[in-house]
């Protein structure tokens, strides 16, 4: 039997079973090191041609979107970040300045979080290839899990979808978005090639939590999709949901670029614009997308059946089943 | 520029200008996360046909050995394993049984410290490529850096140096060793696929510092030999050392099976023994010696000079400049 007949979730399935039931199955494990702090972990590979190319992102970027994926991971949890490591092969002719302009675009990200890269491996191989694991600390009654999300709360985008796919199609595909202006399409070019991590949505989280008085949320990034997230939440939590398609934030300009429902793919599909999904009380929603601002918003509702729905509030579309096979698979 | 025109340690060099100079340049990078706990980290990456190969190690063995390594690492600084995460990049036309395997060998190994994996990654590559990241928990005044050696302190070798690169000739050459028992064969095989990382040494220099009254130790493991460990300590430390070539412990068998200058190449530079190599206090290291038993020896002392030198104190072989680069290099 090879990886390709099983996928990578079939793969994944299998060796889930080396490790502790109670720790995988997040965007980190966490683990308790002492009474009140938690160790948050998460850990990328990335591999030449396969995650990063040339052709769309020269090594500056491949090595900020690397950071950003490892940081978005620690957001999602709760947890600030202490440090990376970063374990690099290369082949004997790959160029050194290629290696210093991936080092040089992931500690220009993680400055901006005051995160070092404190180690690391530098090996040979044939196919370039970087592993990264982060790590940062969550109080242990503020991390934050796929699988608290309950019937009746809210689901909140805490940005636009849909941007970095837009700005990967314009770097491949020259005919793509001739009628954008400079500034539009360098935008959705630096959704692609230079995300943030939302770090800065913790604050927000905590002080609307803290006033609430209780630790009402579950979430995780949206890197593999908004969709995929919110399957994902429903699933790990044992909720269905209600996604309304008119509320899902995509870039204003798609209306000048694509179909209503390659823009509706995208938002939903597009994967790496590493903003977080956050699931908590309508009340507590409503104060987080006010204080988030720019275009954070409610995109649904979970529910007590076991469905996702993608419903249309305008009334034009029919309800569908919202599904996952949109997303990306390794294999 | 390419990477082969400055070698692995010219590409450190540059690479690590990205990193806080306090932090790393040690078997692992430590962090302080509250006043009395400190968190060791270290991370290896591993590349099919250059680290591990079906022809000398099969895939349990080859995730055996990659455990054993980072938990070595971890050891070498003084650290208790916490948890390791592991990403892994494979062919769609891997076998998933091969990679199974290695997960069992990984598995085995960590079991043996109480050591989970908590996390990792599957994805697409060309070429197997495994990343392991492993933490542990140390206390602050108990880390074991390279850099605190002094002159006069004692050189102890935890165990056996030569066997693992004894194995590795066993099995790429049928020719080699055919007067060997099956018993000796064996041993030196499995010293070569199944190395123990030195942990249960850590208990001992405990136990003889804190009757010491003093932390007077500096150290590392030998992955990359016994004379590269001890020249990497002599140089972080600013000192010199005498290395007394009779006193290098090498497995007994090789007095039958090569060279005495073979047999004393493979105990300075042959690798992948994992055993601690730790300069401390004369009365110290007797101490420990005795309390390790087995093949522990004190091999040489700490100069006030920045010479290392090979001595013979049988007065057989002229005294001679220990050199690094008898060691495996990367490109």
């Amino acid at each position: 039997m090879k990886v390709k007949d099983i996928g990578e979730q079939g793969l994944l399935r299998r060796l889930q079973k080396f490790c502790p039931a109670e720790i995988v199955g997040d965007d980190c494990a966490v683990m308790a090191t002492n009474p009140n702090q938690s160790l948050a972990i998460t850990t990328d590979m990335l591999v030449d041609g396969v995650h990063f190319s040339d052709r769309t992102t020269g090594p500056y970027y491949a090595g900020w979107r690397a950071a950003a994926a490892n940081l978005s991971d620690l957001a999602a949890m709760g947890a600030t970040p202490l440090a990376v490591t970063a374990a690099l092969a290369v082949a004997a002719d790959t160029a050194v300045e290629w290696v210093e302009e991936f080092y040089r675009g992931m500690t220009a990200c993680l400055q901006e979080y005051h995160t070092p890269i404190v180690g690391g491996d530098v090996v040979r191989s044939p196919v370039v290839t970087v592993a990264i694991t982060a790590f940062g600390q969550v109080e242990c009654d503020r991390t934050i899990s796929r699988s608290n999300a309950r019937s009746g709360w809210a689901i909140v985008a805490t940005g636009v979808h849909g941007a970095s796919r837009a700005g990967l199609e314009l770097l491949l595909n020259p005919e793509f978005g001739q009628n954008l202006t400079e500034v539009d399409r360098a935008s959705l070019i630096l959704a692609h090639q230079r995300p943030k991590p939302r770090l800065d949505v913790l604050a927000v989280v905590w002080e609307i939590l803290d006033s609430a008085g209780e630790f009402s949320i579950a979430g995780m990034d949206s890197s593999d999709g908004l969709a995929d997230a919110i399957i994902q939440i429903c699933r790990a939590s044992g909720v269905g949901a209600k996604v309304d398609r008119t509320q899902i934030p995509i870039p204003d300009i798609f209306s000048e670029i694509v179909s209503t429902e390659k823009a509706l793919d995208w938002g939903l599909y597009g994967g790496e614009d590493f903003e977080l999904v956050l699931f908590l009380p309508i009340t507590s929603a409503q104060l987080l997308v006010e204080k988030i601002g720019n275009a954070a918003a409610i995109v649904g509702t979970a529910t007590d059946s076991t469905d996702i729905w993608l419903t249309d509030s305008s009334g034009i579309c029919p309800d569908a089943i919202l599904k996952l096979d949109r997303g990306f698979q390794h294999f």
